[in-house]
């Protein structure tokens, strides 16, 4: 069985409605949840970095995944991210070197609390990719994975769509 | 973008509740819905065989769902699937030799029309598996793939697990 | 702050799907839940009777739940129950005699655990019919209320609609 | 059939989740398919008057909702309507004398879109509190309903409590 460590970091995925002020906010990760929502069975660990979302993510926000990323035992691992500056991280983690680790990042454009997000898709999606896809660091969203200098976000759709690398 | 077809026959996946009855049954499948909420962006096509619980199918359905798969022009195709009898349908697609195709059998344990299914993280990981899996038969439930001839399901706990293949 | 006793007997409203076996089943309700949805803020006991499927229901349970209800010391009573025999219960309850007490009896046409219930809105309904209605046996279904009497289930429609009382 | 006006006015229970900018905002109203979730059977009429956050509504926005309220042709009238200043508006019906029109204010916590709201629970509250009271201005919430002087939103709970009319 696949031993895949999930790092958690905030972004829409794990983003939560606020009934008193109105506001989105984060509180405790859904990922747990929606791994038992997928039946998911695999060697998996859940590690929650951070909660922010990823506009606010510095440098030193991103040091520290590039860090939790290198400690890992497993050569496995997804993070889940914002989207806005989920590319940055990627480059970030592709410029450290990480050896023969196997990269996904993902993330979700509405919040898995909310009833209509892509969340659990997207989940699905970049859990399947880190077992099978060679070392490296790739972006797993909207179906499909894309190499971290191969890919961009675009605004207007809200999608991540091929670049030349 | 990955071209791939998906061929509808039912299932778990796709069943809703007659509240006139009581009963569960099959009207239209809810892949383009699910496809919609998980922003798939690949070069699909959906085509539906048939809309039978995987109990109730036979030879001749899966002599269809065969004949299906050898005609579709994609190399890369997803099917979903009752989980009852999935292997039985992906040893039928094993032993029909279609070349170079990657064939992806899924399913759900409850309905996607219901709240909690395990239908869009399924489908995310099927959808990701056959875009990077070798060409053969495998079955993608729980966050895992399996080659057609090493997985059975587990009527117990209702997930899918690995045998001496 | 109205004093309210929930009589819970299943039907509908409480059903579940059992992934194991692809059948709908009982377990335990889902009134709690549905009333922290409902943010409801009245003094209220919930009170399980059983949890039975209306069509087994038989003179002997119905006896119950006159019993319970004669019982209990709140003078607005809601039962939730199945609507396929919803106006036998009712007929029993108002031959029962139970002075001025004011009862009304809900249910769903989809269990509450599916998405597309109607069960949260006919929970405020009848919760809210319960607190100034005068004393009598009330059915809320569709947003109305009807007395015992002046009412059937329309099974070609699924809907209830009044009748000469 | 009870014959009943809904004056949509915006608030928490329209609001949806824009995936492009991560903000709340307003696109049409949900009371629709709240009614057909709800299967309700009422001769209903819904008129969307303004779609706001009812912290932006001023003076001149609540003259046009005492305004539709007194041209409605129905004696039954239910304005959806944010939380925040419910109450005023709610004086504001009741200082215009508007006869003997029975008018209930609701509105929601969470906004209807998002999966955990109790729109659909104070939607079925209000219809039927609206059928059967005296002739005033009320609001209903929390499973309760409360004379328009008897009543506010405490913001540390987020839910309406009673206070000296």
């Amino acid at each position: 069985m696949a031993r895949v460590r999930i790092l958690v970091t905030g972004g829409t995925f794990d983003k939560e409605y606020d009934e008193l002020t109105g506001r989105l906010f984060f509180r405790d990760t859904h990922l747990q949840e929606m791994l038992r929502r997928g039946r998911a069975r695999l060697d998996l660990t859940v590690e929650t970095v951070m909660m922010v979302d990823s506009l606010e993510l510095d440098e030193g926000g991103r040091a520290t995944i590039v860090a939790r990323s290198r400690e890992a035992a497993e050569r496995a691992i997804v993070i889940t991210h914002g989207t806005d500056t989920m590319c940055d991280t990627a480059a970030a983690l592709a410029r450290a070197s990480l050896g023969d680790k196997t990269i996904v990042l993902t993330g979700a454009m509405v919040p898995y609390a909310f009833g209509s997000s892509d969340g659990l898709f997207n989940l699905g999606s970049a859990l399947s990719f880190v077992q099978v896809l060679p070392p490296g660091v790739y972006i797993a969203m909207n179906g499909r994975h894309f190499l971290w200098n191969a890919v961009r976000k675009n605004r207007e759709t809200g999608t991540f769509e091929a670049v030349q690398g």
